[in-house]
């Protein structure tokens, strides 16, 4: 067998983490012949006492990925999932507390929506309680996102949404600003103002000792809220319409401290129709792929600190 | 210069097609304070007199691809957009009746269906008609599908869709199937069935003289067609699922004489929670991704002959 | 139990195959410490005596797809991986022969390729007969493809590649071309041409008396010969490079008698630094992503008859 | 036209950011009829004084990310593309010092590798001076990256590689870990390890008063100890043989100070071919998709910072 002595070691071992990555959960309970479902895709991520595995390929102190997934599981079946937050709590907690060798434990959920397919009985009016609601169509709206981290005492909650897109056929215009020796864009006083929206927004509950937020229900309204802003900003750049967008969940979700936003501005260029003796009233656009400009910052409840990354996670 | 002689001939040119590929168009309409839009991907491809240019690089007869991008976008100013199918006959029949070189235009369209995002003041009840009505969020269901294929006298259109994604949590089984010296999968009396819906459905409408259907309104009943049909089926195979949608299209929707699905079978494999001292009732599954089961076949009304290839294209 | 009767029939069956796909298997062999492997994505596909699957859900002739994936992987365990064209054989083979209710099979295999890394002992000289050689990096060069059905009595074999992007910086032209109404492209005459390739070949190896043809040394050879014939052609259009590439392959290859090309034409437009006050002299490009143009053709051997189909599969 | 003015103020800004991303550059040099090309995409991000453009939509400070874009081109042409690393430095410098209102850029760069094709003459033996050299192949081997961040005074350079695929067939085992109530995976004395290589390293270079690395060269040296020590490395977890592969770089390469990596253990599991009267002597695998094991950590020069952010940016 091969040699597994340390390197010399001018050499430090740094920020590390292990798990296992998108567990695919679909977890299905019964109303009687109403089912429900929820599908999430969990990542787990743990840190802790593991020099050793590093240095000396040493196992001891590991559990391997292999048990965090079968975790993942098993607690779908003993605590159910109410809501992907209430579920990554309950695995954080679970590996936090139960290995003296990790000392951190970061949960990652992706939440995928399902609407009921309505059958012919039930499209003549509300389904009865003995009808079969047990059909679903995936929704195919934004993906939901929580990450949760404990490291035994506190928690993080950083909840958000990715591929969210989103359009503005007027009420967007920019003009103003600094023009130097590369400038050539033309100034624009209605464009279209469309984005791919990707969000996180982290909750001020941080100890057992408080009351957690009503998850699903902070979900919808912050989404709703976000929503809103953006069609009802009247908009002179992206930067302003991104910061009202974040200013409204701060001002009406009392339960989030920190928002941060990461947009593309996906253009859609007016078409010159000129050429072929047309005029376009901004009525025909070429929508592009890239380049894209990408507009990027974090709104904060005043006297809060930021925690969430520059650069948001894609998973 | 370089040569460009033709290479000695024990080579022949067969079928051969070109034209601009996924023009991105979005248009909109303004009713007052209302607008709508459209959100098409268009791909262009002609056919006809066009040995030489393979032979020999002659452009003669030649329309530029990059004429044919532009003429979608005039298009769009020109007719508008009324519904995909109608946008790519009016592409289609231009193609062919304006140019002598080109003999066959088929015309691919994919659509992205957008919702009207609410605003504060119209969620408290319905819009009155000075409210602003232009912002949008991409609902994200499946992408429906329209090709259009003209060759100067007859029509065909074949519509569709791709990636719809439903499951039934109950009322699939599968058992009763062969056994050979390869086979070890237990039969299932209760799993769940969930696939991928890929689509086409061929119109019996070919000819300007016949009263062409009403495209928006036969794909919202088609496609609720096929999610009753998929949704009411007590299922014993995949296979007879995608039957029972083929055959109700048929069965309901005058105007379609051919359905043909593309179904991977998007595996859900119960947990096994048994070394945890738990058990599953059918509550915790896995969701796989590779590999699947794939079922593919064409439904026809009877005496009707089939047309769509065994192979669904992507686009 | 829910009904599982016919529907009434004036609508009929008609193409339909199932099997399971993207079954990925990694075979490796050991020639003492040096190691060889085969990374191999294959997709069965059967067809045959299946009507009453489809129209009353009884299995009684269905093979199930799981057992498909298990064959895959014991054959590769029995008969190894020569060639992906070897094992799909195999696979085709077996399906068709050992049930009756299956009359035709046809076996996708997508292979991807692996280079060795060189490690520091065999860097510096060839590597000694003990060394260890298991050490492998994915190429990322071209997917190679392959499709084999059988119906019982013959075969037929189509290979191929796709995602091989190539690019001429020269030798590229673009005049001459019909011009209407919404033309508005210049003409070109020094100009990049560049394009992903995807190409599929027809074997005219189609019974087992015939001598099978060297698929490795095949599958290497055409695609040298595809690569020259583009690097080597003045262009006019991509028409004509196209159908060069073709030609060459057929003219060089006598195991061969079909070829079809789907080309996208990666547009690389040259960038206007004027506003700058610069010239581009063919120096500066932005590469494009929608749209582009889509050239696709057959190249025959002179009497054989077209059976690739016009839109070429994705697997 | 609509309000704009401030919301009422509990609400901060934090960092943001601001530019044109993705950026698809390709430049052309030319040596005679021998050709070379760079093919990169560049993303730009600027900050600096941009609260009113958040605040009040005013652009009075910012400089349109259209322009960001056009200078990238610009830069193409003036100053050319000797590495990514150079090229990303001019562009860096100059947003930051021409523009008063921008205080810190950071630019990122994907680069694609092309080879050249070898043409039927060149293939006899090397090309002479005459010989076209206009054509290429993409390599499809790694993305290389790099990041360059500048504020004024100091400069910050991570570069690395995404996409790396790599597999050792033997010489890899896991054992020995933490068994909880969950676990149930058998430890394995010869396994597969394969994985997905995402890198970041950090150069220890900060001001233009130090002579900068030779990019180029730095890169190839550092890509081939990564797979050496990938190579070379008997791995008891791959935790240990990526620590292997960081320590082999800091001690190989003065140049950097800190490198992480992020690595999904691509799982290939043994199948089991005991039902088929088969015995599996580690031949075939099964190569899985989800989930992953997800290993990431940094290696840092002892006594070094680490700055390099925990979740590695895709892009």
């Amino acid at each position: 067998m091969a040699v597994h002595s340390q390197p010399a070691r001018p050499v430090m071992l740094g920020q590390n983490q292990y798990g296992k990555a998108e567990n695919r959960v679909v977890r299905v309970t019964r109303d009687g012949a109403t089912h429900h479902i929820k599908d999430l895709n969990v990542s787990v991520s743990l840190s802790g006492d593991m020099d050793e595995v590093h240095y000396s390929g040493s196992n001891a102190t590991v559990l391997p990925t292999d048990t965090t997934k079968n975790t993942v599981f098993a607690f779908a079946k003993e605590y159910g999932i109410d809501s992907a937050e209430q579920f990554a709590i309950h695995l954080a907690r679970h590996f936090v507390t139960s290995q003296e060798s990790i000392h951190r434990a970061r949960i990652r959920v992706e939440e995928y929506t399902w609407d009921r397919i309505a059958t012919s009985e039930a499209a003549a009016g509300p389904a009865g309680p003995d009808e079969p609601r047990h059909s679903f169509v995936r929704s195919g709206r934004e993906t939901r996102l929580t990450q949760i981290t404990y490291d035994g005492s506190s928690w993080e909650v950083v909840s958000g949404l990715k591929d969210l897109v989103v359009m503005n056929t007027t009420d967007s215009e920019f003009w103003g600003y600094v023009k130097d020796r590369y400038t050539t864009l033309p100034e624009a006083r209605d464009r279209i103002l469309a984005t791919q929206v990707s969000g996180r927004w982290r909750f001020n509950w941080t100890g057992d000792e408080q009351k957690a937020p009503d998850w699903e229900e902070s979900y919808e309204q912050t989404r709703t809220h976000l929503l809103r802003a953006f069609a009802e900003t009247y908009s002179l750049s992206l930067q302003q319409t991104l910061y009202r967008m974040g200013a409204r969940i701060i001002d009406h979700r009392a339960e989030i401290d920190e928002v941060r936003f990461s947009l593309p501005n996906k253009h859609h260029f007016l078409v010159d129709l000129e050429p072929f003796g047309l005029t376009n009233d901004n009525e025909v656009y070429f929508a592009a792929d890239r380049p894209y400009g990408l507009i990027e910052a974090t709104v904060l409840r005043d006297g809060c600190e930021a925690r969430i990354p520059v650069d948001l996670s894609n998973l």
